[in-house]
């Protein structure tokens, strides 16, 4: 459980951390991993597997806008940091206790919802 | 890694849960807990013990502040809730890189900051 900044390309979500870190250790060993974006009352949940990949295996475009997202931009000499793409299979949102019922918005890797 | 509602009482975190939930059974096997409040770039992170107590173990007015914090009451009649209380060992807070330095704000139940 660690705080980290994406970028989300509309498919994909793209992180950055250390390659010594444990959470990169950890997605080596098991690429499934589980996000929380927002707050207690307003969250949304993202279940899915990550591909841990270098700095220089990302597109240009892509590590600009992971930057200018982030705040940081690991592409610079000697950076330990690598980056990490999370491919979303399930994804739930509410509110309350009132939208649980309707949380899930994405099974299987497949979206249940219109935009 | 589920969104819940806590009460601080100074020096524990109180939650309630479903007993039948993941949550309850992953605490009843393993009692240690991380948590994280805030916001990535405000962040505080919080490792502990957890203990889960039934709904007739909680002072009243405990659970009346719980309550009032919460916005909802498991104390009901046939309730499936149980409530539970973290111990924090470990707390950690940072904004930005700049204070990753000091961000251990409690170590082995110990505070290591004033007030």
């Amino acid at each position: 459980l660690i705080p980290l900044s994406f970028l989300w390309d509309g498919a994909r979500l793209l992180f950055a951390t250390p390659a010594a870190s444990p959470t990169i250790r950890n997605l080596q060993a098991n690429g499934n991993v589980r996000l929380a974006l927002g707050t207690t009352r307003d969250v949304v949940l993202i279940e899915g597997t990550a591909d841990v990949i270098g700095l220089d295996a990302i597109a240009a475009e892509t590590g600009d806008a992971f930057a200018a997202k982030a705040g940081f931009d690991p592409r610079r000499p000697s950076s330990p940091f690598v980056y990490f793409w999370v491919h979303p299979l399930r994804v739930q949102a509410w509110r309350e206790e009132n939208e649980l019922a309707g949380r899930d918005l994405m099974r299987g890797g497949q979206w249940i919802v219109s935009d």
